[in-house]
């Protein structure tokens, strides 16, 4: 249930229908907006008697959420989030960015040579991985917090803002302290005590899709999140796993016009692993613009065969650029058809 | 195997060719195409000794197939394949086609209405099933014979021209004289005596994706079509059977790219089967066509809540139009960025 | 709704029912039963009055078939259906039966070999395809009509049952004419007209799981045989298509219980193509028998090596064996702990 | 690749090899086993030279490791690894063990309740979650730390040993102290900084095959565990995510005869997750057992209506008298047919 005050209402009255609901043994959650102040009840088994809020002063109306997430949900908050790093915007009506680099963080003088070329593009955010989740034990791990010095490094000499993946509870801090956007990646979509660490801070989340999760559950990781009290979450698409061998995963994008009705978060989507073919990228990133992306994570690299990993899926410069224009010729497009 | 003959050939040297084949105990099979005249050879085990190719007048040259399918495949035909259904044209450079209509065949009242309304819009395709394969065998099963009467009614009344469904071998041939492109459905894909007999016809068949086809078994499907002489095949991706639920498939649209890229063949995208949800065919109608589709087939209506079947994602006519518009915008798109 | 009549009622009684049935626009489809006499209604949307069935001389009751398949329900035929092939029995308490046999036909002597060394070890019904449904159109197809007389040989010289794939509509009555039941394969699982012709045999029909069918797809299928007439329908999982790339499907054993729960049809299971490994038939089928299928469906050849096709999941006689041996022990298990 | 030492080597000549190994700069791992002793080598991209090793004295051969995971496989380690918890021993050719409880630990009352009526029949394994990793951040997450003492109160009272899961790097160490065997659930099956955490215990550790694992994932998490030294792992299929929704979970019984050929570890089913309906558990059970399994893992209470969580899949005292029954029986199979 969320309790959403008039325009008028006053602190005091505000924290009276916060302790109102925690004297009814619940949990007041506050949901952050510029147009409104409202609070959202959490905990209840069952209905909640509204008639005890809308008596109260300050009380505009009561709004019941049907939805298991809550702030997550329209239904809470009705307008899009959007996400601020620096100057950079993404969500809402703001022009689609996109997060490019290589999977891995490389020596530092291959990092700041990718990052620099996709610098003078015009390209403001990097993407590369220190921390690597490996399916085998014995393969290589990424360079860790070397890594995330490096990362810093790139901020320095470039500008960029950077995203980079944590991969447990242990290392939260230290990725918090060389990165822009802490990516959760698909194996980690479920490691709840991540999540709630994750939720107390004051940096942005990326929280891509498990590769095997219902839209749900995604969503529900997300409140995870936000419940915690970090509401700067962006959704990621990376495809799915399923029975078709043609690509590596099934990109799913039907749930970027999901996302976009039942949650005002943004959604961004990750061709890259999503196909896991280098001459797939450009029409899936063209696709999935089209249908209402608000970002594009992208591996590329200057010298894509001397990728440490994912090499299959790396694209170069020129591909990139292609994409660029492709995503500057469907902005317009937005403008005309809208 | 492909015996590629010199521009210069005679038919005295293609027929040398094709009874050298005969002799050796294999299958020779004509490839259609503008540009080159060639003979694929089929029916190996092991390699095939080239040289007794090589030597014979007017062969040009002797390309391995790799691929387990040999005439769908972009070694045996480079150029596009282009469908003409009178004067639409579907595939290669040209524009992309709306076939948009109801899920069935409704009362000739009702039928003629929607076409008439989507002829108006400028649309040429009418799509309706007269035939409804159906999970249970106590729901509709649509109007059969009736319902073909009803859409030669729509060829001649407007002009449009008309795609059905085939769902058996017995009916192919009143399938046949009703309508234009014979649409095989997903659970038919590999009904192989129903491709056989399709085979043998001069008109298009449009042959969707199994819901849980993999790739190779579709251009497999396709090749048995091909390989008893209809080379007018157009392929549709109509999403696949996954754990995700939130829509009625996974629309897979990674196979756009792909096909583009190992077969000639037109392909082309249904997204109301594919999300199933009226409110996202329009975005993934624009990823289909971002990512390289020749071609949407939309459930459409005049009347949507009054549809037989397919309600929840059959859209109405002002949608419609704006998938239209979207079209002709990311047209100019393909010509800005190529 | 089912209506079921009185142990004392007269046929006079029963043919009112049907007419009522009829005068209501609705279908009568009388149930088989040794136990009782019942008439299920189908075709009706919406609830249909009872009252007027229950004022009706000879009726007994009237119940509500909840489940959209009607047929197969237990809901309408409570004891479980027994398959009499000649002698042998598949369904309720009788033993397991193992139907076994090479996967395709072969020659004829190949063919006898095999049979006579399964017939020695005491098996009943024998397996082997004529006709071979075929991923890519230049793979070996089977011997078709030839295999059929060989499986006609098969019969007369052995007097083993045979069972054997139908493919198609055109096949059916030549199928029929050289085996004792019908095969319908996991590609024609929702091949409708298929269903229908073979709904009109006095034969068995062995209904083998679509490879991606959900439950309640296969009770339809099933229910498509018992419309038409035809109430002898074994059921057969043979694995499902998943991401899981282990074994050539993912054998779904948890159906077992739940057929014997909803359904009064035999289930039985095909372990050969559930796993597709020889060194896992074995343990699958004590798997299947120990769950409570009531027969198993085994690849089997006297050289496994020299099989035609599936090689790798043949299994020779000293396996096949074991596998009886086992049978017989869980037999005994059956009736120690009920 | 592997070296195995001559039985009758010394100490000396053991380190003699590590340190060739570690001059190579690459990573030995001893092996443990009663049978042998051997070094695997690990962190080697290509070859490496076994000459090197044969040369050296007690060195009796090398061997080739194909598998990506070493210490998991039975090339390996070639005799079955059996896991003891005081008295009770799964693994190898021991009697099959049920590892039974409800899903959450409850009161301490409860909790004490079923547990006592668990060791009255014989049960010596005990299993209960007090951290319950949740989908929905608003349900409810087990008694965490209160649930843990309760857990060894139940050890004291009635000298079950306990299960229970671990669901984070923080509370590895007090889940330690409280329990004897270490649950990994489904969703942490590539926490790889959990595997590596609990790499360094003393106990052993139960990993649960993620719902969405290759069979190759699954023995790689595996490797993590033992890479860091706690060769004690207990394998537990449970169910896999696919399209089928008639069961909670597509139950792939098809590992167990695969695992124990190629690893040496126990491999154990959860028939209660696996199928997640009541009725279906105890042939599930019996399936398991029969195609090989170590050990169930059973949820099963008092009174299951109560249950705090997963009630639908738990099983009362006298349904689970019922799979004793058939365990014992099926124990007794074994030893007739083997």
């Amino acid at each position: 249930m969320l309790i959403v005050m008039k325009s008028t209402s006053k602190e005091t009255e505000v924290q009276q229908v916060m302790d109102l609901i925690v004297d009814m043994g619940l949990t007041p959650l506050p949901v952050p907006g510029s147009l409104r102040t409202a609070i959202c009840i959490t905990g209840n088994k069952g209905t909640v008697d509204e008639g005890r809020f809308l008596q109260l002063n300050g009380v505009k109306e009561v709004i019941r959420v049907t939805k298991p997430y809550k702030l997550v949900s329209r239904e809470v908050k009705a307008e899009d989030t959007v996400i601020e790093i620096g100057d950079v915007k993404i969500g809402g009506d703001n022009p689609v960015q996109i997060i490019a680099g290589p999977c891995s963080v490389e020596s530092e003088e291959q990092t700041v040579e990718v990052a620099s070329a996709l610098k003078e593009m015009g390209i403001s955010l990097f993407r590369a991985g220190a921390f690597k989740p490996r399916t085998n034990p014995y393969d290589f791990q990424g360079f860790g917090k070397e890594g995330l010095t490096i990362l810093s490094h790139v901020r320095e000499k470039t500008g960029m803002k950077v995203v980079s993946e944590v991969i447990d509870t242990e290392s939260v801090s230290i990725v918090y302290d060389h990165v822009d956007i802490l990516q959760v990646g698909t194996r980690s979509m479920q490691n709840f005590s991540l999540l709630k660490k994750l939720s107390k801070l004051d940096k942005p989340i990326m929280l891509k899709r498990g590769m095997s999760a219902s839209f749900e559950e995604w969503m529900n990781a997300a409140e995870y999140v936000m419940m915690g009290g970090n509401h700067q979450v962006i959704l990621c698409e990376r495809g799915l796993r399923t029975f078709s061998q043609h690509s590596r995963n099934t990109l799913d994008l039907s749930v970027v016009p999901l996302v976009k009705s039942v949650s005002h978060l943004p959604i961004i989507v990750d061709p890259s692993h999503g196909v896991g073919r280098r001459d797939s990228v450009r029409p899936m990133a063209r696709a999935s613009v089209a249908c209402g992306a608000h970002a594009l994570l992208i591996e590329a690299h200057t010298h894509p065969e001397k990728a440490y990993s994912d090499k299959a899926q790396t694209i170069d410069m020129e591909a990139l650029k292609a994409i660029m224009r492709d995503v500057d010729v469907l902005g317009e497009l937005e403008q005309i058809v809208v």
